[in-house]
């Protein structure tokens, strides 16, 4: 058996697979991100502890513990380099958790394990080569190569999130301007459904919300565009649009087997698939050649413990 | 012995390589792509025999034919699927080849092939991981992991000159819009060159060509910005930023060790780099991390031809 950590900046979940990836079971507490990096590793082994109890493992029955953080980690070295949403900058995550357990554990970034998950138990099931994109806050990114996490030389790479696709367009958080994930996440539907609200009272968005523009989530908006309100739809539209050039540009450059779209936006389904899917189509460099298919994530939030978890498997 | 073909649209060249990489000769004949493809096959054939007898060479010597053709080449087929520029379209050119020579035949992306060259004997020397970027007509670009040429699983990707930087933006020769090499290529110094001299008549662009704007070329506006014409510095800043902010989004999804800067215009040199690398690091997601060092490519045309003769060596 396996353990998995999901670390997020609201909740930290462990779960437990077997040797064929399923997850056992799963508990979670909350990160409490204002205690300090030691004492969030003794929550950790704590919440680690409960899972086995309540599963009945012993810890000599684990293989291994991984765990997925967000941001920068350096896998080798076991220490994660940049975690803003953590407030962590280059702590051994690795050796104060070997503190507590004397198996192998593994560190890889959070949207890479979810990617792993998903391309060995979920939608990229039997493909080697596969992308995982999260459309949540941000538009996370994982890429499978040979059935392994690609994070390039550096570990900088994978963040299909922040490439360029509007030179000189909106500020990106990363420093640079106009990168995907500032036109193609819940944060660039929520932005442009804020404006359309307060430029027209008469929109569907401003009336889901009565007016209180700080309710206004991704899912106002592609709710309102279903209703086939006009300022909903152009929203829609344009993230469409640019998310297909995302992808136009990945399988330019990457051309995996299979794009899997997961993160509270993919939950559109098959209205964002549809017209995402066609948009691509009419877009692509070679029009009669084979291309990645385009399919939605299948293991929700359960991807990155699970994926967490799998790090022993594939680095066996 | 290894034996290269560089198939362009204007010439052919073919070379021969030693086990260390070094051209020990190489000769060019037109392409005359009016000619049928099997007979182009033939004075092919013929460039060979000429070869093996100036360099005094037994075919038996002879370890492999690598060929490197413009478009999308199949390698596991042996046939070039598309070459716009030669008017190929699934020509058989590796079992057309096979009846002249019974040794191993390879081939693939002429891109690629330089991008080989570059990693084993030029500017990537020493890095299993690397990107070359040709600056000419278009954007071209190789690249290579672990070694080997990577071309994506269905043969399609690898095209960086067409990751979409510009959403909406001009029109480019794929079908989409606003492709890298729509605004960072000799074609876009060309473009906006014309544009800068039809609107300004004392710009040094005009005054270099006579007024004559047909004679405009890359290197004109280079030469122009060299001497510090305005026209001529808006144009070349404009091709630096989006040529940095292509090169942000292939360091922030492929993160390679190095990108080597080849063609026409990388022939700029430090006019060229210098501010590109600025305007790389000023704009990269993680300032502190080290990422892909940007170099000039080191060899220059004959990159194809021993690129060509070297997917003999990687593919033994």
């Amino acid at each position: 058996m396996y353990i998995g950590v999901d670390i997020g900046g609201t909740n930290i979940t462990a779960g437990i697979i077997d040797q064929k990836g399923n997850l056992l079971y799963k508990d979670s507490i909350e990160t409490n991100k204002e205690s300090s990096f030691d004492i969030i590793v003794k929550n950790i082994y704590k919440l680690i502890l409960d899972l086995l109890k309540e599963t009945n493992t012993k810890i000599d029955n684990v293989l291994s513990i991984g765990l997925g953080s967000p941001g920068l980690s350096k896998k080798e070295e076991g220490i994660v380099a940049f975690a803003n949403n953590l407030d962590w900058y280059n702590v051994p995550l690795r050796s104060e958790l070997r503190k507590y357990f004397d198996i192998p554990i593994y560190i890889e970034n959070d949207a890479n394990t979810a990617a792993l998950a998903e391309s060995m138990v979920g939608a990229c099931k039997g493909f080697e080569n596969s992308i995982t994109l999260t459309l949540g806050t941000g538009l996370g990114s994982g890429i499978i190569l040979n059935g392994k996490p690609y994070s390039g030389v550096h570990g900088v790479g994978s963040e299909l999130g922040h490439i360029i696709v509007h030179v000189n367009g909106i500020q990106c958080t990363c420093g640079a301007k106009g990168c995907l994930e500032r036109y193609a996440s819940a944060t660039s539907l929520i932005r442009e459904g804020r404006l359309a609200a307060s430029n027209n009272k008469e929109s569907l968005i401003f009336k889901k919300v009565n007016g209180d523009l700080d309710k206004i989530t991704a899912k106002t908006v592609i709710d309102s565009a279903k209703e086939n309100d006009k300022d909903a739809n152009d929203i829609f539209d344009g993230f469409v649009n640019y998310l297909a050039m995302g992808i136009i540009s990945i399988i330019n450059s990457i051309d995996p087997s299979i794009i899997a779209l997961g993160g509270g936006v993919a939950k559109a389904g098959d209205f964002l698939l549809r017209p995402l899917k066609a948009k691509v189509s009419e877009n692509i460099f070679y029009k009669s050649e084979p291309y990645a298919e385009i399919v939605l994530a299948e293991l929700g939030n359960d991807a990155g413990v699970i994926g967490a978890a799998m790090l022993g498997m594939i680095n066996r």
